[in-house]
Protein backbone atom coordinates (compact mmCIF):
# COMPACT_ATOMS: atom_id res chain seq x y z
CA UNK A 1 0.00 0.00 0.00
CA UNK A 2 1.45 3.64 -1.17
CA UNK A 3 1.34 6.43 1.13
CA UNK A 4 -0.96 9.02 -0.73
CA UNK A 5 -0.63 12.81 -0.19
CA UNK A 6 -3.15 14.32 1.36
CA UNK A 7 -5.26 16.45 -1.45
CA UNK A 8 -5.84 19.53 1.12
CA UNK A 9 -4.26 21.03 4.17
CA UNK A 10 -7.38 19.82 6.14
CA UNK A 11 -7.13 16.43 5.01
CA UNK A 12 -5.47 15.02 7.46
CA UNK A 13 -7.26 17.32 10.37
CA UNK A 14 -10.51 15.16 8.67
CA UNK A 15 -9.17 11.85 8.83
CA UNK A 16 -7.97 12.48 12.71
CA UNK A 17 -11.21 13.83 13.70
CA UNK A 18 -12.49 10.43 11.92
CA UNK A 19 -10.15 8.22 13.93
CA UNK A 20 -10.94 10.17 17.26
CA UNK A 21 -14.95 9.99 16.57
CA UNK A 22 -14.29 6.24 16.35
CA UNK A 23 -13.56 6.20 19.92
CA UNK A 24 -17.08 8.05 21.27
CA UNK A 25 -18.20 4.75 22.49
CA UNK A 26 -16.41 1.67 23.16
CA UNK A 27 -13.38 3.13 24.90
CA UNK A 28 -10.41 1.17 23.61
CA UNK A 29 -9.98 -0.49 20.27
CA UNK A 30 -7.34 -2.34 18.08
CA UNK A 31 -5.81 -1.36 14.45
CA UNK A 32 -8.61 -3.67 12.84
CA UNK A 33 -11.90 -2.31 15.10
CA UNK A 34 -10.18 1.35 14.00
CA UNK A 35 -9.99 0.61 10.48
CA UNK A 36 -13.09 -1.03 10.06
CA UNK A 37 -15.06 1.71 12.02
CA UNK A 38 -13.35 4.18 9.80
CA UNK A 39 -13.06 2.74 6.78
CA UNK A 40 -9.34 4.51 6.62
CA UNK A 41 -6.38 2.23 4.53
CA UNK A 42 -5.15 0.16 7.42
CA UNK A 43 -1.20 1.47 6.33
CA UNK A 44 -2.33 5.51 6.52
CA UNK A 45 -4.83 4.61 9.77
CA UNK A 46 -1.63 2.81 11.76
CA UNK A 47 0.61 6.16 10.89
CA UNK A 48 -1.96 8.32 12.12
CA UNK A 49 -2.96 6.47 14.92
CA UNK A 50 0.60 6.71 15.82
CA UNK A 51 1.11 10.39 15.58
CA UNK A 52 -2.08 10.83 17.79
CA UNK A 53 -0.04 8.65 20.50
CA UNK A 54 3.12 10.97 20.08
CA UNK A 55 0.93 13.62 20.65
CA UNK A 56 -0.94 11.96 23.07
CA UNK A 57 -4.18 12.69 22.20
CA UNK A 58 -4.21 9.01 22.32
CA UNK A 59 -2.39 6.68 24.38
CA UNK A 60 -1.16 2.82 23.64
CA UNK A 61 -1.87 -0.03 26.24
CA UNK A 62 -0.44 -3.05 24.48
CA UNK A 63 -2.47 -3.63 21.02
CA UNK A 64 -5.36 -1.20 22.23
CA UNK A 65 -5.63 1.96 21.80
CA UNK A 66 -7.59 4.81 23.78
CA UNK A 67 -8.31 8.62 23.98
CA UNK A 68 -5.03 10.32 25.04
CA UNK A 69 -4.25 13.05 27.96
CA UNK A 70 -3.36 15.28 25.93
CA UNK A 71 -7.28 15.56 24.95
CA UNK A 72 -8.33 15.25 28.51
CA UNK A 73 -6.29 18.39 28.77
CA UNK A 74 -7.53 20.18 25.93
CA UNK A 75 -11.10 19.34 26.68
CA UNK A 76 -11.33 20.80 30.25
CA UNK A 77 -9.20 23.69 29.14
CA UNK A 78 -12.41 24.47 27.19
CA UNK A 79 -14.74 24.01 29.43
CA UNK A 80 -12.35 26.06 32.00
CA UNK A 81 -11.62 29.07 29.78
CA UNK A 82 -15.58 28.75 28.94
CA UNK A 83 -17.01 31.97 30.31
CA UNK A 84 -20.54 31.02 30.88
CA UNK A 85 -19.57 27.80 33.01
CA UNK A 86 -17.00 30.07 34.84
CA UNK A 87 -19.57 33.09 35.62
CA UNK A 88 -22.03 29.93 36.06
CA UNK A 89 -19.84 27.91 39.06
CA UNK A 90 -20.52 29.73 42.20
CA UNK A 91 -24.02 29.77 41.89
CA UNK A 92 -24.35 25.71 41.04
CA UNK A 93 -22.17 25.36 44.18
CA UNK A 94 -24.38 27.65 46.49
CA UNK A 95 -27.56 25.93 44.94
CA UNK A 96 -26.09 22.28 45.62
CA UNK A 97 -25.26 23.31 49.53
CA UNK A 98 -28.56 25.27 49.59
CA UNK A 99 -30.81 21.67 48.26
CA UNK A 100 -28.53 19.00 48.88
CA UNK A 101 -29.15 17.48 45.73
CA UNK A 102 -27.53 17.09 42.62
CA UNK A 103 -26.92 20.18 40.24
CA UNK A 104 -26.23 20.65 36.70
CA UNK A 105 -25.32 22.98 33.95
CA UNK A 106 -26.02 22.16 30.49
CA UNK A 107 -26.61 23.06 26.30
CA UNK A 108 -28.25 22.11 24.00
CA UNK A 109 -25.93 20.28 20.84
CA UNK A 110 -28.69 19.26 18.14
CA UNK A 111 -30.94 17.52 20.05
CA UNK A 112 -28.99 16.80 22.72
CA UNK A 113 -28.73 18.01 25.88
CA UNK A 114 -24.46 18.23 26.99
CA UNK A 115 -23.42 18.86 30.54
CA UNK A 116 -20.80 21.55 30.95
CA UNK A 117 -20.56 20.94 34.67
CA UNK A 118 -22.98 18.35 37.22
CA UNK A 119 -22.12 19.11 41.39
CA UNK A 120 -23.37 15.95 43.23
CA UNK A 121 -22.74 13.77 46.17
CA UNK A 122 -22.60 10.30 45.75
CA UNK A 123 -26.20 10.02 44.81
CA UNK A 124 -24.46 11.72 41.54
CA UNK A 125 -22.65 8.90 40.38
CA UNK A 126 -25.57 6.78 39.36
CA UNK A 127 -27.39 9.87 37.60
CA UNK A 128 -27.04 9.01 33.74
CA UNK A 129 -25.50 12.41 33.46
CA UNK A 130 -21.58 13.73 33.68
CA UNK A 131 -19.63 16.59 32.88
CA UNK A 132 -18.99 16.57 28.72
CA UNK A 133 -21.88 13.86 28.30
CA UNK A 134 -24.76 13.78 25.93
CA UNK A 135 -28.48 12.72 27.28
CA UNK A 136 -31.42 12.88 24.44
CA UNK A 137 -32.65 16.53 25.15
CA UNK A 138 -36.42 15.50 25.50
CA UNK A 139 -36.05 13.26 28.61
CA UNK A 140 -34.33 15.72 30.74
CA UNK A 141 -35.59 18.73 32.57
CA UNK A 142 -32.89 21.12 31.24
CA UNK A 143 -33.48 19.41 27.28
CA UNK A 144 -37.13 19.93 28.55
CA UNK A 145 -36.35 23.94 28.92
CA UNK A 146 -34.11 24.28 26.66
CA UNK A 147 -36.12 23.25 23.68
CA UNK A 148 -39.10 25.09 24.95
CA UNK A 149 -37.16 28.48 24.57
CA UNK A 150 -35.75 26.98 20.66
CA UNK A 151 -37.17 27.85 17.47
CA UNK A 152 -39.60 25.18 16.79
CA UNK A 153 -37.22 23.95 13.48
CA UNK A 154 -35.43 22.87 16.29
CA UNK A 155 -38.43 20.42 18.47
CA UNK A 156 -39.01 19.49 14.61
CA UNK A 157 -36.28 17.56 14.67
CA UNK A 158 -36.61 16.22 18.40
CA UNK A 159 -40.26 15.00 17.48
CA UNK A 160 -38.65 13.51 14.01
CA UNK A 161 -35.89 11.80 15.50
CA UNK A 162 -39.07 9.76 17.14
CA UNK A 163 -38.67 10.81 20.72
CA UNK A 164 -37.49 6.88 21.92
CA UNK A 165 -38.62 6.39 25.76
CA UNK A 166 -35.84 6.35 28.34
CA UNK A 167 -38.16 5.00 31.13
CA UNK A 168 -41.89 4.00 31.09
CA UNK A 169 -42.65 7.80 32.02
CA UNK A 170 -40.86 9.51 28.90
CA UNK A 171 -43.17 11.58 26.87
CA UNK A 172 -42.99 9.65 23.41
CA UNK A 173 -45.67 11.50 21.49
CA UNK A 174 -45.38 14.54 19.71
CA UNK A 175 -48.33 16.08 20.29
CA UNK A 176 -48.28 15.56 24.24
CA UNK A 177 -44.95 16.53 23.86
CA UNK A 178 -45.37 20.04 22.27
CA UNK A 179 -48.18 20.25 25.22
CA UNK A 180 -45.66 20.02 27.80
CA UNK A 181 -43.03 22.14 25.99
CA UNK A 182 -46.29 24.72 26.03
CA UNK A 183 -46.50 24.08 29.75
CA UNK A 184 -42.70 24.49 30.66
CA UNK A 185 -42.97 28.10 28.99
CA UNK A 186 -45.83 29.04 30.99
CA UNK A 187 -44.12 28.33 34.21
CA UNK A 188 -40.82 29.06 32.65
CA UNK A 189 -39.21 25.59 34.47
CA UNK A 190 -39.32 22.11 33.41
CA UNK A 191 -40.52 18.99 35.37
CA UNK A 192 -39.00 15.66 34.77
CA UNK A 193 -41.07 13.29 36.40
CA UNK A 194 -39.00 10.10 36.14
CA UNK A 195 -38.69 10.32 32.33
CA UNK A 196 -34.70 9.26 32.16
CA UNK A 197 -34.60 7.26 35.03
CA UNK A 198 -37.02 6.02 37.13
CA UNK A 199 -37.04 7.31 40.93
CA UNK A 200 -35.10 10.73 40.18
CA UNK A 201 -37.12 13.90 39.29
CA UNK A 202 -36.06 16.92 38.25
CA UNK A 203 -36.40 20.96 38.02
CA UNK A 204 -34.86 22.91 35.54
CA UNK A 205 -34.95 26.90 34.55
CA UNK A 206 -33.53 28.86 31.54
CA UNK A 207 -30.39 31.09 31.76
CA UNK A 208 -30.34 33.83 30.04
CA UNK A 209 -32.93 36.38 28.51
CA UNK A 210 -36.69 35.76 27.21
CA UNK A 211 -35.21 35.71 23.16
CA UNK A 212 -31.69 34.41 24.56
CA UNK A 213 -31.67 31.27 26.23
CA UNK A 214 -27.84 30.32 26.14
CA UNK A 215 -28.01 27.15 29.14
CA UNK A 216 -30.35 25.66 31.46
CA UNK A 217 -29.81 24.80 35.43
CA UNK A 218 -31.18 21.95 36.93
CA UNK A 219 -31.47 20.21 40.65
CA UNK A 220 -32.14 16.54 40.43
CA UNK A 221 -32.79 14.12 43.72
CA UNK A 222 -34.67 11.03 44.56
CA UNK A 223 -38.45 11.60 43.57
CA UNK A 224 -39.42 11.54 47.42
CA UNK A 225 -37.40 14.28 48.25
CA UNK A 226 -38.43 16.54 44.79
CA UNK A 227 -41.25 18.68 44.97
CA UNK A 228 -42.23 19.55 41.70
CA UNK A 229 -43.12 23.39 42.49
CA UNK A 230 -42.15 26.62 43.12
CA UNK A 231 -40.34 25.72 46.84
CA UNK A 232 -37.46 24.23 44.99
CA UNK A 233 -37.72 26.10 41.25
CA UNK A 234 -37.50 29.81 43.24
CA UNK A 235 -34.11 29.07 44.66
CA UNK A 236 -32.61 27.40 40.84
CA UNK A 237 -34.74 30.78 38.97
CA UNK A 238 -32.09 32.59 41.40
CA UNK A 239 -28.81 31.01 40.83
CA UNK A 240 -29.86 31.08 36.89
CA UNK A 241 -30.21 35.23 37.20
CA UNK A 242 -26.73 35.05 39.35
CA UNK A 243 -24.65 32.62 36.49
CA UNK A 244 -26.73 35.38 34.09
CA UNK A 245 -25.79 38.47 35.33
CA UNK A 246 -22.19 37.29 35.85
CA UNK A 247 -21.84 36.22 32.63
CA UNK A 248 -23.45 39.55 31.01
CA UNK A 249 -20.76 41.37 33.15
CA UNK A 250 -17.92 39.85 31.56
CA UNK A 251 -19.37 40.09 28.26
CA UNK A 252 -17.28 41.36 25.10
CA UNK A 253 -19.02 44.01 23.77
CA UNK A 254 -20.24 43.42 19.92
CA UNK A 255 -19.24 39.56 20.25
CA UNK A 256 -21.92 37.70 18.59
CA UNK A 257 -23.75 35.95 21.98
CA UNK A 258 -27.13 35.41 20.70
CA UNK A 259 -25.13 32.38 18.68
CA UNK A 260 -22.80 31.27 21.80
CA UNK A 261 -24.58 27.86 21.78
CA UNK A 262 -26.46 27.22 18.93
CA UNK A 263 -25.82 23.97 17.76
CA UNK B 1 -0.52 32.63 -1.37
CA UNK B 2 -0.75 29.56 -2.66
CA UNK B 3 -2.20 26.57 -0.63
CA UNK B 4 0.75 24.27 -0.44
CA UNK B 5 0.16 20.37 -0.41
CA UNK B 6 0.89 18.52 3.19
CA UNK B 7 3.69 16.34 2.57
CA UNK B 8 2.60 13.59 4.53
CA UNK B 9 -0.73 12.17 5.50
CA UNK B 10 0.22 13.13 9.28
CA UNK B 11 0.58 17.39 8.63
CA UNK B 12 -2.71 18.80 8.80
CA UNK B 13 -2.35 16.89 12.09
CA UNK B 14 0.09 18.41 13.66
CA UNK B 15 -0.95 21.61 12.18
CA UNK B 16 -3.85 21.07 13.91
CA UNK B 17 -2.42 19.96 17.37
CA UNK B 18 -0.09 22.84 17.10
CA UNK B 19 -3.38 25.52 16.87
CA UNK B 20 -5.23 23.80 19.57
CA UNK B 21 -2.05 24.10 21.77
CA UNK B 22 -1.65 27.87 21.10
CA UNK B 23 -4.93 28.18 23.12
CA UNK B 24 -3.28 26.66 26.08
CA UNK B 25 -3.33 29.49 28.31
CA UNK B 26 -5.34 32.54 27.05
CA UNK B 27 -8.50 31.42 26.19
CA UNK B 28 -9.43 33.13 23.24
CA UNK B 29 -7.41 34.46 20.27
CA UNK B 30 -7.53 36.51 17.04
CA UNK B 31 -6.78 35.40 13.54
CA UNK B 32 -3.36 37.63 14.34
CA UNK B 33 -2.77 35.89 17.70
CA UNK B 34 -3.06 32.41 16.19
CA UNK B 35 -0.51 33.58 13.36
CA UNK B 36 1.46 35.05 15.44
CA UNK B 37 1.81 32.02 17.97
CA UNK B 38 2.16 29.38 15.77
CA UNK B 39 4.16 30.61 12.71
CA UNK B 40 1.89 29.32 10.51
CA UNK B 41 0.73 31.17 7.20
CA UNK B 42 -1.66 33.05 7.53
CA UNK B 43 -4.27 31.59 4.92
CA UNK B 44 -3.47 27.73 5.88
CA UNK B 45 -4.04 28.53 9.62
CA UNK B 46 -7.60 30.88 8.34
CA UNK B 47 -8.26 27.61 6.64
CA UNK B 48 -7.34 25.22 9.59
CA UNK B 49 -9.36 26.87 11.68
CA UNK B 50 -12.66 27.14 9.77
CA UNK B 51 -12.37 23.53 9.40
CA UNK B 52 -11.37 23.09 13.27
CA UNK B 53 -14.90 25.20 13.47
CA UNK B 54 -16.67 23.09 11.55
CA UNK B 55 -15.55 19.89 13.19
CA UNK B 56 -16.55 21.82 16.37
CA UNK B 57 -12.94 21.61 18.32
CA UNK B 58 -12.97 25.34 17.91
CA UNK B 59 -15.77 27.58 18.27
CA UNK B 60 -15.85 31.48 17.09
CA UNK B 61 -17.25 34.27 18.53
CA UNK B 62 -16.98 37.47 16.41
CA UNK B 63 -13.34 37.51 15.63
CA UNK B 64 -12.18 35.58 18.29
CA UNK B 65 -11.61 31.84 18.20
CA UNK B 66 -12.02 29.21 21.30
CA UNK B 67 -11.84 25.70 22.26
CA UNK B 68 -15.25 24.34 21.05
CA UNK B 69 -17.46 21.94 22.62
CA UNK B 70 -16.13 18.42 20.59
CA UNK B 71 -12.99 18.59 22.20
CA UNK B 72 -14.98 19.31 25.74
CA UNK B 73 -16.62 15.93 24.32
CA UNK B 74 -13.98 14.30 23.85
CA UNK B 75 -11.70 15.08 26.63
CA UNK B 76 -14.16 13.80 29.12
CA UNK B 77 -14.66 10.77 27.30
CA UNK B 78 -11.01 10.11 27.95
CA UNK B 79 -11.22 10.40 31.65
CA UNK B 80 -14.61 8.47 32.02
CA UNK B 81 -13.15 5.75 29.77
CA UNK B 82 -10.35 5.79 31.78
CA UNK B 83 -9.76 2.49 33.55
CA UNK B 84 -7.97 4.17 36.68
CA UNK B 85 -10.63 6.96 37.31
CA UNK B 86 -14.00 4.69 37.35
CA UNK B 87 -12.20 2.19 39.51
CA UNK B 88 -10.80 5.33 42.32
CA UNK B 89 -14.35 7.16 41.64
CA UNK B 90 -16.17 5.30 44.49
CA UNK B 91 -13.40 5.58 47.05
CA UNK B 92 -12.90 9.23 46.13
CA UNK B 93 -16.78 10.24 46.77
CA UNK B 94 -16.65 8.24 50.57
CA UNK B 95 -13.26 10.15 51.26
CA UNK B 96 -14.61 13.45 50.38
CA UNK B 97 -17.96 12.41 52.67
CA UNK B 98 -15.81 10.89 55.62
CA UNK B 99 -13.06 13.95 55.35
CA UNK B 100 -15.33 16.57 54.32
CA UNK B 101 -12.24 18.12 52.91
CA UNK B 102 -11.00 18.31 48.74
CA UNK B 103 -9.78 14.65 47.59
CA UNK B 104 -7.95 14.78 44.19
CA UNK B 105 -6.82 11.75 42.08
CA UNK B 106 -3.52 12.93 40.25
CA UNK B 107 -1.18 11.53 37.67
CA UNK B 108 2.78 12.45 36.96
CA UNK B 109 3.00 13.95 33.33
CA UNK B 110 6.39 15.55 32.67
CA UNK B 111 7.46 17.05 35.63
CA UNK B 112 3.58 18.07 36.53
CA UNK B 113 0.99 16.87 38.15
CA UNK B 114 -2.74 16.11 36.03
CA UNK B 115 -5.80 15.89 38.00
CA UNK B 116 -7.66 13.51 36.84
CA UNK B 117 -10.79 14.53 39.26
CA UNK B 118 -11.18 17.16 42.01
CA UNK B 119 -14.09 16.10 44.58
CA UNK B 120 -14.94 18.91 46.79
CA UNK B 121 -17.53 21.79 47.57
CA UNK B 122 -17.11 25.08 47.46
CA UNK B 123 -13.67 25.62 49.14
CA UNK B 124 -12.41 23.58 46.29
CA UNK B 125 -13.53 26.12 44.13
CA UNK B 126 -10.01 28.15 45.65
CA UNK B 127 -7.46 25.79 45.31
CA UNK B 128 -5.16 26.09 42.48
CA UNK B 129 -6.32 22.08 41.21
CA UNK B 130 -8.58 21.77 38.82
CA UNK B 131 -9.78 18.24 37.09
CA UNK B 132 -7.18 18.54 33.84
CA UNK B 133 -5.39 21.08 35.25
CA UNK B 134 -1.17 20.81 35.42
CA UNK B 135 0.38 22.12 38.72
CA UNK B 136 4.25 21.52 38.97
CA UNK B 137 4.61 18.20 40.48
CA UNK B 138 7.24 19.55 43.60
CA UNK B 139 4.58 21.88 45.27
CA UNK B 140 2.20 19.37 45.57
CA UNK B 141 1.31 16.43 48.03
CA UNK B 142 0.30 14.27 44.93
CA UNK B 143 3.70 15.27 42.83
CA UNK B 144 6.17 14.66 45.60
CA UNK B 145 4.59 11.44 45.96
CA UNK B 146 4.60 10.75 42.74
CA UNK B 147 8.42 11.96 42.57
CA UNK B 148 9.16 9.47 45.48
CA UNK B 149 8.13 6.88 43.39
CA UNK B 150 9.75 7.60 40.30
CA UNK B 151 12.88 7.11 38.78
CA UNK B 152 15.97 9.06 39.79
CA UNK B 153 16.09 10.62 35.98
CA UNK B 154 12.53 12.40 36.90
CA UNK B 155 13.88 13.88 39.73
CA UNK B 156 16.34 14.98 38.42
CA UNK B 157 14.54 16.65 35.16
CA UNK B 158 12.10 18.25 37.92
CA UNK B 159 15.11 19.95 40.12
CA UNK B 160 17.16 20.76 37.10
CA UNK B 161 14.09 22.89 36.04
CA UNK B 162 14.91 24.93 39.44
CA UNK B 163 12.16 24.12 41.50
CA UNK B 164 10.24 27.42 41.41
CA UNK B 165 8.27 28.53 44.59
CA UNK B 166 4.61 28.62 44.62
CA UNK B 167 4.64 30.64 48.21
CA UNK B 168 7.16 31.14 50.90
CA UNK B 169 6.68 27.81 51.99
CA UNK B 170 7.47 25.80 48.94
CA UNK B 171 11.03 23.81 48.95
CA UNK B 172 13.46 25.11 46.49
CA UNK B 173 16.68 23.88 48.09
CA UNK B 174 17.63 20.64 45.61
CA UNK B 175 19.46 18.82 48.88
CA UNK B 176 15.99 19.89 50.98
CA UNK B 177 13.66 18.60 48.11
CA UNK B 178 15.41 15.41 47.59
CA UNK B 179 15.67 14.30 51.47
CA UNK B 180 11.73 15.97 51.46
CA UNK B 181 11.44 12.66 48.76
CA UNK B 182 13.46 10.59 51.37
CA UNK B 183 11.30 11.22 54.23
CA UNK B 184 7.65 10.62 51.83
CA UNK B 185 9.09 7.24 50.82
CA UNK B 186 9.85 6.53 54.58
CA UNK B 187 6.47 7.70 55.87
CA UNK B 188 4.55 6.47 52.77
CA UNK B 189 2.98 9.37 52.33
CA UNK B 190 3.73 13.36 51.05
CA UNK B 191 2.67 16.28 53.35
CA UNK B 192 2.08 19.46 51.24
CA UNK B 193 2.48 22.51 54.24
CA UNK B 194 1.16 25.50 52.32
CA UNK B 195 3.62 24.98 49.84
CA UNK B 196 1.44 25.14 46.94
CA UNK B 197 -0.83 27.95 48.62
CA UNK B 198 -0.67 29.71 51.67
CA UNK B 199 -3.46 28.30 54.34
CA UNK B 200 -3.86 24.74 52.55
CA UNK B 201 -2.20 21.68 53.83
CA UNK B 202 -2.65 18.39 52.14
CA UNK B 203 -1.62 14.70 52.32
CA UNK B 204 -1.23 12.04 49.71
CA UNK B 205 -1.15 8.37 49.41
CA UNK B 206 0.23 6.85 45.97
CA UNK B 207 -2.30 4.07 43.90
CA UNK B 208 -0.58 0.98 43.13
CA UNK B 209 2.05 -1.01 44.38
CA UNK B 210 6.06 -0.20 45.85
CA UNK B 211 7.37 -1.05 42.43
CA UNK B 212 4.58 0.49 40.20
CA UNK B 213 2.72 3.19 41.18
CA UNK B 214 0.31 4.84 38.77
CA UNK B 215 -1.02 7.83 40.77
CA UNK B 216 -2.00 9.75 43.84
CA UNK B 217 -4.76 10.57 46.10
CA UNK B 218 -4.24 13.58 48.14
CA UNK B 219 -6.99 15.06 50.79
CA UNK B 220 -6.68 18.81 50.79
CA UNK B 221 -8.12 21.33 53.40
CA UNK B 222 -7.21 24.28 55.54
CA UNK B 223 -4.44 24.06 57.75
CA UNK B 224 -6.22 24.60 60.90
CA UNK B 225 -8.11 21.41 60.15
CA UNK B 226 -5.47 18.96 58.09
CA UNK B 227 -3.51 17.06 60.90
CA UNK B 228 -0.32 15.84 59.38
CA UNK B 229 -0.40 12.20 60.60
CA UNK B 230 -1.55 8.79 60.63
CA UNK B 231 -5.30 10.01 61.62
CA UNK B 232 -5.79 11.30 57.91
CA UNK B 233 -3.47 9.16 55.96
CA UNK B 234 -4.87 5.97 57.43
CA UNK B 235 -8.47 6.76 55.16
CA UNK B 236 -6.49 7.86 52.80
CA UNK B 237 -4.53 4.72 51.95
CA UNK B 238 -7.41 2.58 52.51
CA UNK B 239 -8.99 4.30 49.44
CA UNK B 240 -5.51 4.40 47.50
CA UNK B 241 -5.95 0.21 48.30
CA UNK B 242 -9.67 -0.03 47.49
CA UNK B 243 -9.12 1.90 43.80
CA UNK B 244 -6.23 -0.09 43.33
CA UNK B 245 -7.93 -3.58 44.09
CA UNK B 246 -10.47 -2.20 41.84
CA UNK B 247 -8.60 -1.15 39.13
CA UNK B 248 -6.38 -4.62 39.20
CA UNK B 249 -9.57 -6.71 39.14
CA UNK B 250 -10.79 -5.22 35.76
CA UNK B 251 -7.20 -5.12 33.80
CA UNK B 252 -6.67 -6.96 30.33
CA UNK B 253 -4.26 -9.68 30.86
CA UNK B 254 -1.23 -8.82 28.91
CA UNK B 255 -1.39 -5.15 28.89
CA UNK B 256 1.49 -3.26 29.80
CA UNK B 257 0.48 -1.58 33.07
CA UNK B 258 3.84 -0.24 34.34
CA UNK B 259 3.89 1.97 31.10
CA UNK B 260 0.21 3.39 31.84
CA UNK B 261 0.92 6.85 32.88
CA UNK B 262 4.31 7.61 31.94
CA UNK B 263 5.46 10.67 30.49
Amino acid sequence: MTTTLSPTPTAGLDRAALLLDAFDGPGRLTLAQIVRRTGLPRSSAHRMLERLVQLRWLRREGRDYELGMRLFELGSLAVHQDRLHRAALPFLHELHRLTGHAVHLAVLEGIDVVYLEKIAGRFGVGLPSRVGGRQPAHCTSVGKVLLAHSPESVVDRVVEAGLPRSTRFSIDSPAAFRAELQKTRERGAAYDREEDLVGVSCVAVPVGTEDNVVAAISVCGPSSQIKLDHRLTAPIRMSAKGAWRNYMSTATPGAGRADRYSA
